[in-house]
């Protein structure tokens, strides 16, 4: 007999199975032409003294993306910082304790605006170059931090996703150079420039930019 | 004192909150130039009378991709289906027996190649136009299905995403309708081809499309 052909296996009932839920937040900043990402170590819980993305339990009353937010928050003490899924990893033997699955978030920060310190039960908080992570990671946060980073190379392919990589105003070489660090290329001025044109995003804001030679063109990207 | 400052609350301990996994997979077909998506009504669960896309509970001992695979084939009968994380939803009264969290999928399969059959426990199954969903849909399945259709026309504007959608071999007017009838606007044929050769993704087979005027070229997918 087919395995699933009985469906009573599939109904959602008051003692079907239950695991725990929990948010990872990948938190990449760009610093001096290199993209880098946020890793901590916490002094409590599962696994001490690996390197981990900020992260933790949802609680019966939050949505997971109540429990991103709190436990960004609570981790590094960041406020409003947008954040979108990536995807969610649940893999059986992915925790040590008990089942847990858990859904990956990203954002992209600038990191001076947001200055490290230690929070309560983190003993160390580090950004650290995405070709440079430590080789003591814990869980499955290695794959998070890889898969995040080819989530944001595709939408950098595909639309103009830089959150808070780039200041408000900037001009096109600085947009190129976001871009050739990201994705890990060298890129042709003219074609790159016409892509973005193409994508029709950025907006002219008329002023130059000051204090550089040649004074480029200060850009924005067009409000959707 | 900062409501979070605490972060006992955010381990995973033995007693952390658990609750129910669900995946949702929705199917999109494409047949007479239009984007139908497949909907079931079933004979037992928690909403009966009510249509929704094929999706159940994640047991113990399978990842929720597991889960979408059973609970698909379960429901419809269809075995070996591409289906793609779109993304999970977590509200917290979006199911009334218990809390539940839901993994959604989609697929796009080429209905001819799926007849539909009644499954135990199924009492309807359609395939219903995008533009005619009923009105008596379950749980928060039609933002599933909006949010999924999203991430289609978003794929298909920035890859070429077509699924079992067109033949292996296909011409570019073919490939252009398709296009038009998911994104639901007019393409002028030289752009869209300047386009579709920029992407760099077809692969002429140097063969015409046999019985049809013209004899315009096939073209393929690149394998990747």
């Amino acid at each position: 007999m087919d395995r699933y052909e009985n469906l009573e296996n599939i109904q959602v009932r008051p003692d079907s199975f239950e695991c725990s839920i929990t948010a990872d937040i990948t938190v990449f900043g760009y610093v001096d032409n290199k993209l880098k990402v946020l890793l901590l170590k916490k002094t409590v819980g599962d696994i001490k003294d690996h390197w981990m993305v900020p992260g933790g339990v949802m609680e019966a009353e939050e949505t997971i993306e109540d429990c991103a937010s709190k436990v960004l928050h609570a981790l590094t003490g960041f406020q409003n910082i947008h954040f979108e899924q990536v995807r969610t990893y649940s893999s059986i033997d992915r925790h040590p304790l008990k089942r847990v699955i858990t859904v990956c978030y990203y954002a992209l920060i600038k990191p001076e605006n947001h200055p490290l310190t230690l929070r309560s039960n983190v003993q160390s908080i580090e950004w650290f170059d995405m070709d440079k992570l430590p080789d003591n990671m814990g869980f499955d946060h290695r794959k998070l931090i890889q898969d995040a980073y080819a989530f944001v190379q595709n939408n950098l392919r595909d639309r103009l996703v830089v959150g808070e990589l780039l200041p408000k105003q900037f001009t096109l070489p600085e947009l190129q150079n976001l871009y050739e660090h990201i994705l890990n290329i060298k890129l042709d001025k003219r074609n790159f420039r016409k892509k973005m044109f193409q994508m029709d995003i950025l907006k002219s804001t008329g002023e130059k930019k000051a204090g550089v030679k040649g004074g480029p063109l200060l850009y924005e990207v067009k409000q959707l």
